[in-house]
């Protein structure tokens, strides 16, 4: 609560009520950061089990509906869904509102909704990096959002007191707050997330096509590593679906990185190389330090 | 303990005291089911870690030293010194011996020392499937094999009581153990534990040569997937290296299948293919439900 005791948002519509959104709205509700919530989904089994899990107040099937008085309007659906849903409210959204997303891309979100959102309207976006293999309003968990990163990406002259309110929202839900470029964001992010699911979604789908005689053992003896990357590609395959496709360009950037790093493995291995494939494995061992000292895990 | 209450091997030899060897020599404290362990490393400060550990009840810097009058020994050092510690010990191994091991490959160890090996020395490869990434004496706990699967891969025509003892021990270690041939072990594996570290040590390497600017980043926001590569490639280097030029054919394989699979990804991607990636997403769920199936999570 503000000093005067006021929520940060007086109503707040959570377009997408999946892990994410779910979370989100748990955390308001614990915070009293909104003094009203409404959930939009597209099917009534999910906006049912919203209202049951006591995620949102009221829920609204249609996104226009949803956002009218809103003073946060948040997408929380595949990134994929954005323009179209931006295009349907935009002509509801309350003067003064606060767009923002949680979506894993961002300039395609900044190249999508700037045209559509009319002035008076204040575009946000936002990538709270947190989450789990796990999708749906049932897996959405107040705490998933403790101790972990949030990417803001304003555009240049978007309102400073958006970007304040979006930061307190995120810092009371026990994230650390960062602001950048999103070309910048999207490039990080191209490498410790999109590439690293490409590559697990990949390696778990060659698994799945080896000859029947395989495959049990596959599942039996995954815990040497396979069973790390089938978590991974266990997420939820239209967000991912979306990522890939509205960050393209960085992706493949750093897939061509990667294949030629690959390359160079597989002909160390075919010519029995040891040298360069120790020299490689011991400068990771350094990277993984690195991580451990930005406590990331 | 056996039924006459003596151990089930009077003298045990463990050739390495890493991650492996010491959470096996725990194991054979804990469990007695060694009468005397002597431990053989190749520094003086492991040999004296592993006597303050309590992880042997003797320590030896020479194989040939180490392995006189064992019951078992143990190899528990990188895949690639087996030949040549085999060579060293050959001539001082006590007649009925069982001589196993922990390596992560089985074929080359059967075609690198069944020929070394004298006869009435019983050569039974295994594969405890467990590990973590840390390294040492000091990584050891004896839980390491816990619920987790041991695969004895022994060449047709060996005697049977030693592959039953060699069952019995690992069993006793906490494990459930296979039998299988060893060709088909180094084909499951490849795919189950190779390739995923092979990926996840180009990944981690493909990061670590980005620009500057990005590396703080990197470490940063690495909970989007990109840490879980960084423990997998995290692991032991050399170790490594001699599973690659051991398995290689097997590895190199299962690369060819990943790449192309993931050159269809890339091609799907630059398209715009939605439609390719969902459905390759979807189908890597399933997998994921198999291996929690398996009890592998």
């Amino acid at each position: 609560m503000s000093k005067d005791d006021s929520p940060l948002f007086e109503r707040v519509a959570l377009i997408g009520v999946g892990l994410i959104g779910a979370s989100l709205g748990l955390v308001l509700k614990r915070e009293r950061l909104a003094g009203y919530v409404v959930g939009c989904a597209r099917t009534q089994a999910t906006l049912d089990k919203a209202l049951e899990l006591d995620i949102v107040d009221e829920a609204a099937a249609d996104p226009a509906a949803a956002v009218a008085g809103a003073d946060l309007v948040m997408l929380c659906t595949p990134v994929g869904t954005f323009a179209k849903t931006t295009a349907t409210i935009a002509g509801h959204l309350k003067p003064g509102a606060v767009v923002s997303d949680v979506g894993s891309v961002k300039q395609a979100v900044i190249a999508d909704l700037s045209p559509l959102l009319p002035d008076g309207v204040h575009l946000v976006p936002g990538h709270p990096i947190a989450g789990t293999e796990h999708s749906g309003p049932e897996a959405g968990f107040a705490d998933l959002f403790k101790g972990r990163w949030c990417i803001l990406t304003p555009p240049e002259g978007t309102d400073a007191g958006a970007v304040e309110k979006l930061t307190s929202l995120w810092t009371r839900a026990g994230m650390e707050v960062e602001v950048m470029d999103a070309a910048h964001h999207d490039t990080v992010l191209a490498v410790t997330s999109h590439l690293p699911h490409l590559i697990a979604y990949t390696i778990v789908g060659t698994a799945f096509d080896l000859e029947e005689s395989i495959m049990p053992e596959v599942f039996k003896f995954a815990a040497g590593g396979f069973r790390d990357f089938t978590r991974i590609a266990a997420s939820d395959p239209v967000m991912w679906r979306d990522i890939f496709l509205q960050n393209s360009d960085a992706v493949l950037d750093m897939l061509a990185c990667f294949t030629g790093d690959l390359d160079t493995l597989k002909h160390a291995i075919r010519q029995g190389d040891g040298k360069t494939l120790e020299d490689l494995f011991t400068r990771t061992h350094a990277i993984r330090k690195g991580v451990i000292e930005a406590h990331q895990d």
